[in-house]
């Protein structure tokens, strides 16, 4: 038996930020040495972070991120840390760059997605990534080579297996050498972005792969907002039998430091095939020592993991991009009330600029919602009626119907944008999932902004959260920052008389089934009828779908919460004939 | 020896169109026919349209895409062509779909990008492309399963190896199994975007893999416009000499009419390897004939072929999305007078609505020539001042410089959307590539647009194209369409006094060659510096690119004429701290 204390830093790194994230290395690692580690490890390619998308087809940048890697080596023995083996995922040439000028990247030499093992002030094992995810939000084959050879790095006699994120998706590979080669603790650095429910994948997935490896699983996964997608950390270790040994929080930075007991050093070295290659950093096991109690963090509960998620997903925007205010229209509806508190949350009410832009058709409930929410959440609260600016248009261009509401609509756009060039925060738009799968927005209006939040959450699920929102501010002892009237009433624009949002949609609960069907799973009419939903109302709501795919072109990003969102997740035409109906038609 | 009338068809097929593309396949056939063709074919994926993107993943699409097949081989059938064999790309199942759950399609079966052979009211053979481009605009990796066996058609005693677009840039595959199986035709069928001189870059291709096939070598190619992509034509037919034998035209659709002379089934039916399928339509040679003049349209002038690329991609953005007239704002300046008279030349004048929005900046001499040009183009020309807009915004927020800017171009945005909602024009946005990329426009101001047809030509090349178009004029003995004020004056937004754009901006030419470097090869700081940049003006360039993608993020559309278009051909994170300069920096 042999023990190791591992530390998994699960951090949060800024894509592009070379210095900044190396010092987050360096930090975590002088903490994990404080907590007497005897191995770290980092998220895949945190020194770059992730994901670098076609920065990795930069030269400049590849080499950048080598140069950072061979300092960090150096800076951590400088720390003291030289003794401490630290993996770190990085962004690295490939050995041999492939020189046939046909070749499938279109004659580009592509970079690897790598680990390094750093000790003694030098980088001594290198893996690059086997399985290249290529699917759903990932483009790996497009940016990375994939590797070839498993690294097993040897510490205080233990053999350890690094792999990256796809390699333990995949069945065969680093998995089955791993067992091939006997190691005894196979350690995964992750990408790994949030879903609903992904997280119970994860876990059955780590499970059945310690029992094929053979040995205990670590999992670390990256925290943080990246664009349109959050990691939501949650890094777990679990024994070859599947018990879970140790995990870790949701979507806060942390380091995970668990105690190891495995069976010492069972490798042989000398009978190793060619695409193994084995590294020795220390070859005596440690004398025993007592083991530490593992952190074990419960589950969130499904509706708060959301909450955070997008909490997360909006605060690294907002703060890797250089702002530090938001500003959004509040109409006392609740897709705005629910991101205004959202943004509350995770800036501070005082940083969030609520603009209420009352017109002729918004009734005294929205305006004193707009209000009481502004009150409760303690936003930059401000008033701008808009036909004062509303009436020169119509007066000039003498429009009405739908384009006299879009214009109202856009006016509000001209105001947020307007504030936004004056004083600097980032606007938000409102719009959820709902909406922006059947187009029910308008562009330049409602839409403008730069990060949607609730971009990826269906109306009955915007509902849900603010329920859930009031509930645990009650079971904090707090007061409920939504007020009761936004979730109860009626969702409407307020852009005509007596307008609500039925008069031209299903019911939500409705829309929501069928876009669940339709966008979710690529689900064809003929299925989503058989699964009894009415022909009418599904060929209205596809046609819709298909007819918005421009205005989603638009759109700003927001984060990734279910398993298939919009943006590079879903990658259609703009242009297309197809209707799921055509061949009844024609 | 044996002769064989070969059509080509390059059409322009519709994206999801099933029936309309049968039917455009049905009187090309029937042409072919009447031509006296013995071979009639069709481009890649010529039933569905090209590329589909994430509509390969619907099982609706595909099963409907094989439905489409059968009917059409019935259907030459029924309009008594079933005797003259027809190649037609479609999309097809993959014949065992992969069954692993683990796959690196995220356990989707991936369908096949396939050609077949249509015979006899019959699909006789069927060919799945091998390599498939995952790199710039292609994702083939993410929604298509890649094929393993070539399939050789016998027409005539003629052996005819089928293959498919992204098999002829590879070395191996098909090209090889071709030579080894002896065939004597190899016929491509493409869905191959344009780029400028990229038709140089295919010819030579054609001629290498004609003489690696030991063949003839018939290279076809869609034409029109699909969202970002404008598919030129410019098929081809080379003898395995490298003698360009045949060449259509670019741009348009036509069918190209080719006798080969060809040595007659040299194929070893009996002996060919397991990976090689061999279909015979047709064992008898054809009786001596007189062979016909094979067409050889010439090469179109640089500059032209540019006006033509982008003029098809307009058009045909407007005609695929259900458009019949479009709108934009002329100022009288450069751009919105190059794609007015782009539009004018594909639409006709009187479908173009151009809007003149004059500001208390704007110059008189501005107003002249938007003027004259909606004269000399019989626009649908009106003038909406924006001053009585722009005044009570600026009354009740207060806000000046930049913002004040911003907002003069966001209330035209508003006018050209609110006459967009009334009349239903498609509204198109005038920005350059050289703005597009340092970001010097208006979000949901001049930005504003569903189609942005100039958004891949940097303003030097804007300049160009309109003295072209002048010249091209003059040679027809027409009025130049241009104002030689519009050409030659100094550019400028207009948004406060005595403005140009060389305020913000380093001149055009320099401008045009530092983003050539940084955005069209991704070269880096240093490199751009070695060219002979100066420092800080490469450092200010760089710095506007990269801060300009989100913004980019929500742009429009618009077709591709480089090498390296915006859009999704470069994808980079919005949240990005990577600067060439900072390791100087930090």
């Amino acid at each position: 038996m042999a023990q190791l204390r591992l530390a998994m830093a699960q951090v949060d790194p800024t894509v592009g930020d070379l210095p900044g994230n190396a010092a987050l290395v360096r930090e975590h690692v002088t903490r994990a040495a404080q907590a007497g580690a005897h191995l770290v490890a980092f998220p895949e390619m945190v020194l770059t972070a992730y994901p670098v998308e076609d920065l990795a087809l930069r030269a400049s940048f590849v080499e950048a991120s080598r140069r950072a890697l061979t300092q960090l080596a150096a800076d951590l023995a400088a720390d003291g840390h030289g003794d401490l083996p630290v993996v770190v995922g990085y962004l690295d040439r490939a050995p041999e760059p492939p020189d046939a000028p046909d070749a499938p990247q279109g004659g580009r030499a592509l970079p690897q997605n790598c680990a390094a093992v750093l000790h003694g002030g030098a980088v001594v094992g290198r893996y690059a990534k086997h399985h290249l995810p290529n699917y759903g939000v990932f483009d790996e084959y497009r940016i990375f080579a994939p590797g070839d050879s498993l690294t097993i790095v040897r510490v205080r006699g233990v053999d350890v297996a690094i792999a990256i994120c796809e390699d333990l998706w995949q069945e065969g590979g680093p998995v089955s050498q791993t067992r091939a080669a006997g190691a005894e603790l196979l350690l995964v650095i992750n990408g790994s972005p949030y879903e609903r429910e992904k997280d119970d994948t994860r876990l059955a997935l780590v499970q059945r792969r310690a029992a094929e490896a053979q040995c205990t699983l670590a999992y670390l996964n990256m925290v943080g907002g990246q664009d349109e997608l959050v990691f939501d950390g949650d890094s777990m270790v679990v024994g070859r039998d599947g018990t879970v040994l140790a995990r870790g929080p949701q979507f806060v930075e942390d380091l995970v430091v668990v105690d190891l007991e495995l069976a010492g050093s069972s490798v042989d070295v000398g009978g190793l095939p060619e695409d193994i290659v084995h590294v020795t950093v220390s070859q005596e096991p440690l004398p025993p020592y007592a083991a530490q109690q593992p952190p074990m963090y419960p589950r969130l509960d499904p509706l708060e993991e959301v909450w955070r998620a997008v909490g997360l997903g909006l605060r690294d925007y907002v703060r890797k991009n250089g702002f530090r205010k938001v500003l959004l229209g509040v109409s006392g509806g609740i897709d705005s009330t629910v991101v205004a508190t959202m943004a509350a949350d995770v800036l501070g009410g005082e940083n969030v600029i609520g603009i209420s832009n009352p017109s002729k058709y918004s009734s005294a409930g929205s305006k004193d919602d707009a209000l009481a929410l502004a009150d409760n959440l303690g936003l930059d609260y401000r008033v701008v009626p808009i036909q004062p600016m509303v009436a020169p248009f119509l007066e000039a261009l003498g429009v009405d119907g739908v384009a006299e509401e879009n214009l109202q609509a856009r006016v509000r756009g001209v105001i947020w944008m307007a504030i936004s060039n004056s004083e600097g925060p980032l606007v938000l738009t409102n719009s959820n999932k709902s909406e922006v799968s059947v187009g029910y927005s308008t562009i330049y209006g409602d839409s403008v902004g730069g990060f949607a939040p609730i971009k990826d959450v269906p109306k009955t699920l915007v509902w849900e959260l603010a329920k859930w929102r009031n509930r645990y501010a009650v079971s904090r002892g707090e007061r409920p920052p939504i007020p009761e009237a936004s979730i109860t009433k009626a969702p409407s624009a307020e852009l005509r008389p007596d307008q609500t949002d039925q008069d031209s949609l299903p019911p939500y609960d409705v829309l929501d089934a069928i876009l669940a069907g339709y966008v979710g799973v690529a689900h064809g009419r003929d299925t989503l009828i058989e699964a009894g939903f009415e022909p009418v109302v599904v060929d209205q709501v596809i046609q819709l779908v298909d007819r918005a795919e421009w205005k989603r072109r638009q759109f700003a990003p927001g984060p990734k919460i279910s398993p298939l969102a919009f943006g590079k997740d879903r990658r259609l035409p703009i242009t297309s004939h197809w209707r799921e109906q055509q061949e009844q038609h024609r």
